[in-house]
């Protein structure tokens, strides 16, 4: 005799990257209705696990795909798992979680014992003690990660650069069908794609480009180039400074904090990078005639 | 006989909303030096006090300018803060706060109670109780806002439409300068520009707009039309909805989440509003003919 049906066995739809829905154009004054693809957001939650213990990290609003990808890089800015460190990743099966949300959970399995806890809230709530400023944000990151010995990282030549807006937005399939999504792509000094990521979150597209290279055994990166399809953040910045990363290029402007970060960690960084022009606010060493 | 010099008697640099920088521009080969202007980026933490007890709420990194109405517009999004129950808003004098920091940290005097703690960190942290996915994150806001009963809100042209988007540059003062910000504006129907608010992080130009109405008496915003620089994700439309908005409209593409809520809440979502064409997602019901 069976027993009842395991509710878990049933059909759990899968998000996709992108999601059909109909959309009224307006053009010349006239609604004419089509269908159209959006670009899907819905919410991940990172989980820990280490032995039965397990414990929720974050949950960001992500586009879904390549989402163990983005668990992982995300981790690793954080500080809370190495390359090293980690044992294996999953969609979460854990009794909480019922099945419409399983693809929106990914659980990291960590060889050592979960980190301290407080540590994990800085990301989002940071300790007071110290207050707040810029530099005070620059002087914790700088006990992370010190700055890059003069003239570490890769010499790129301008005509370069010039290309890689086109090749990151050649490489930006989801982009191509929504229009709505940022994009992080890696390159050689010579050019050449590596991988592009993206995601209706900026920084969620770049921890996917690093969990890429961190679980494909490519840390640290700094022998290449990022190029990012926005602005240029404190944030954006720390990701790529904690991936070893020397020269970052957007087509967007810096803010002044992203700018400081690349001063004070010799960092390369180029903004508005469009029309075989850009400006370069850092690292200007690192251009070849 | 005086005392020591009190060193919160410091001369304190405010920051403000563009920084000058050094910054190398390459034009046809050739590497220029100017001076240029960048989007200020630096940390503001969010406080909440009653009595002698405080709580840190929030740290976000945000362009100096508004700082209060930033404040009181995150609180009310969260649901942390009501018009009514704010009783004072100011820079931080906290024995802990040291001068530097002063003009990043914002303490909003609360006449209540401070709030349970637990539901502060919903932001961050979701409780994994029930999951996670798109539709228990509308329903969770469900349960604080009721669907806007049919046709209310203010019904809207296409041509007042087709306006916004000069209206919402032109009044980017800072924008204008750095190419570095987003902007949320606040219309009328017939398109008469209210206030609009920038900031590095799309989410804090809403947060301050919202704050605006609230610590001016405007809440709710339901008579009037957003118009913001960017996408719109769920965040944006969440912020839009708990201040009662029921028309926004977005210079670019909206997630797949975004459209969800607009039909679930019954907004009007407009995107991709430039050069006089623009699509519909939801609520095509407020475009008059």
């Amino acid at each position: 005799m069976s027993g009842p049906p395991d509710p878990r066995a049933e059909t759990v739809r899968r998000p996709g990257p992108t999601t059909r829905a109909r959309v009224g154009q307006m053009r010349s004054g006239t609604l004419h209705e089509r269908r159209d693809d959006l670009a899907t957001e819905e919410p991940l939650e990172i989980r820990i696990r280490s032995g039965s213990e397990h414990r929720t990290v974050a949950i960001t609003m992500r586009t879904p795909g390549h989402d163990f990808e983005l668990a992982a890089g995300f981790l690793y800015g954080e500080g809370v798992a190495t390359p090293a460190g980690v044992a294996s990743i999953a969609y979460c099966t854990d009794e909480d979680v019922p099945p419409q949300a399983r693809y929106n959970t990914v659980t990291v399995r960590l060889h050592g014992p979960l980190p301290d806890l407080p540590s994990l809230d800085r990301h989002f709530v940071t300790s007071s003690a110290c207050g707040v400023c810029g530099t005070a944000s620059l002087d914790a990151l700088r006990d992370r990660c010190p700055p890059a010995p003069a003239g570490q990282g890769p010499l790129v030549s301008p005509e370069v650069l010039y290309g890689l807006p086109d090749r990151l937005r050649r490489a930006q399939g989801v982009f191509g069908k929504t229009g709505g999504l940022h994009a992080a792509g890696l390159f050689t000094p010579g050019g050449e794609t590596l991988a592009v990521r993206e995601d209706v979150g900026r920084h969620n597209a770049l921890d996917k480009l690093v969990g890429w290279a961190m679980t494909t055994g490519r840390l640290p990166l700094d022998g290449h180039l990022l190029m990012v399809s926005g602005r240029t953040s404190y944030e954006i910045m720390q990701k790529a400074l904690t991936a070893g990363l020397a020269v970052v290029c957007a087509v967007s402007a810096p803010s002044s904090l992203a700018v400081e970060l690349a001063r004070e960690f010799d960092m390369t960084l180029v903004g508005f990078l469009r029309e075989e022009r850009f400006n370069v606010y850092a690292g200007a060493h690192r251009l070849t005639p």
